[in-house]
């Protein structure tokens, strides 16, 4: 426990799933003092073993049920599509006032499998940390992961008060900002600003893959064109975005069917040569980025400071 | 001039345009000593007063003929467009035995604008740096940017070997490694490189830009979750993007085609629940990302080592 912070704010907590995320909460959580004891579970035997070696946790538990008995925070991080088999493997071993959370990136989908599992007395508050990057797996976690960067709850009407308030200190302990909102508008939301940028660079690198051979390399060759931002993106964990697509369907689609609009209407411009639309887009696309900038949302050295390009 | 230089590979080197790459260059000329004079002419008379306030070169003329005169190396390094008007008009001044060349996207418009106003005698070499920020103008250039990037030569089948040795030496003085290549296919590889991620960012931007005030409000708060990324690319520069669209059309066309065939398939698999095809994708994606960190073509830094997202 950090020297800080004498008292931590859960007794024990248990991660089920230690990726990415689960690795970086584990981190945190250990840096910053916010548990007397984790816990840690996972599905995969291999990546239990390398979360010990890591020494992420105080415990590790093959059983999911096993692993958040007695817990009082209990924080699911796995693909969405696996939400309802953990709920239900771990719902006999909750106790009652315990805390269950998750950080899947749909929010309808994942209330719908876990709710049904949920015991009573135990405070159900789906969850979404707007952070990440393109790595997977414990090693590629750290503790700083969710610092300046928002946390959505989306807690149900029937939610506890103060549980909603400890899980929002929580997250702001590990160096979040929160934000409450509705599971819906969340996946409205979530499905432009990550489901589909994440499907339109996979979809785009999927293209350059289907290429000859010899233009492929070259592809790879003068990729610092533009083409490399996107190979980032569609460098994410495949899982988790197979899941993310089957679980906000609706949602996903619909900002899919805007895109492609749009993008027939620009083609059309190219094909017949309309200088000034072309440039209209161009031009008030550039808005947006300031918007983020200032918003401290990404960083205003060009070429996101990359470390392969010296800065001016 | 710098000291470890002490014969410079171009006596008078004339920039015509001084933008991102334009005044880059001027930079790292000077830097490296790679010119004993450098004459800098833009349209913009704004412009030509702000690369003398920065000190770009040793002369700056509004008249582009004027400025190109007694010139040993000609580069013009304006939006594509404006090529033919540019060959145009600095073709009276070009003395016999200098190199011409440009620094445009695309190389099959740009030769055909210019080719018809290079006098006899004169060498007329494009070229493509394939190098760039999302900054543009004078103040945005800095003398590094073309470290470790590929420069690309289309010279035409009658070129002057010696010329072409020689501004091959001048690209690689400047940091870039060069490549050869015909004019038709550095217009293919470009489109898939370089157009269609700009063109589908600013499409995506464009999309988002479109949204309901107060969702679009969130999706600035929320865009680390992927978007930001794509605003980047749409931040470019407008000419310089309408023009590659309006000059390099029917590649561009042919790969938008490619890449919307692939996205109605995506949407399909998508809406059917189609698991496995979405796995498949997700999963060979990957590779390319490999394939350019292991080319040195971006760095292996989560979330490309962005300064905001503090590293492991």
């Amino acid at each position: 426990m950090a020297e800080n912070s004498p008292e931590p704010l859960f007794e024990t907590v248990a991660l089920i799933g230690i990726g990415l995320i689960g690795s970086s909460l584990a981190r945190v959580m250990r840096e910053r003092g916010l548990a007397r004891r984790i816990v840690i579970s996972t599905r995969s035997s291999a990546t239990l073993r390398r979360a010990q070696e890591l020494a992420l946790g105080d415990a590790f538990e093959a059983d999911a049920a096993e692993a958040v008995r007695g817990a009082d925070l209990v924080i699911v991080s796995v693909p969405v599509g696996a939400s309802g088999d953990v709920a239900k493997a771990i719902a006999p071993g909750l106790k009652p006032g315990a805390t269950l959370t998750d950080v899947g990136s749909t929010k309808r989908s994942v209330i719908n499998q876990m709710a049904p599992h949920v015991p009573a007395g135990v405070h159900f508050i789906p969850g979404h940390p707007i952070a990440g990057t393109e790595h997977s797996g414990p090693d590629a976690g750290f503790a700083t992961l969710f610092d300046g960067r928002w946390c959505i709850l989306t807690p149900l009407p029937e939610a506890n008060a103060a549980a909603v308030t400890k899980l929002t200190a929580f997250w702001q302990a590990c160096g979040s900002k929160v934000d409450v909102m509705d599971p819906d508008h969340h996946d409205t939301v979530l499905a432009i600003t990550s489901h589909l940028p994440h499907i339109i660079a996979y979809n785009i690198v999927g293209t350059a893959d289907d290429l000859a051979t010899d233009t492929k390399s070259e592809v790879i060759k003068f990729s610092a064109s533009g083409f490399r931002d996107f190979t980032r993106l569609a460098a994410s964990d495949p899982v988790m975005w197979r899941d993310v697509c089957l679980h906000n369907r609706d949602a996903i689609l619909d900002m899919l069917s805007r895109f492609s609009e749009d993008l027939t209407a620009l083609r059309r411009a190219i094909r017949r040569g309309e200088g000034d639309t072309l440039h209209d887009l161009f031009t008030r696309t550039r808005a947006i980025r300031r918007s983020i900038i200032d918003a401290g949302q990404d960083t205003a050295a060009p070429d996101f400071g990359r470390l392969t390009t010296p800065k001016p």
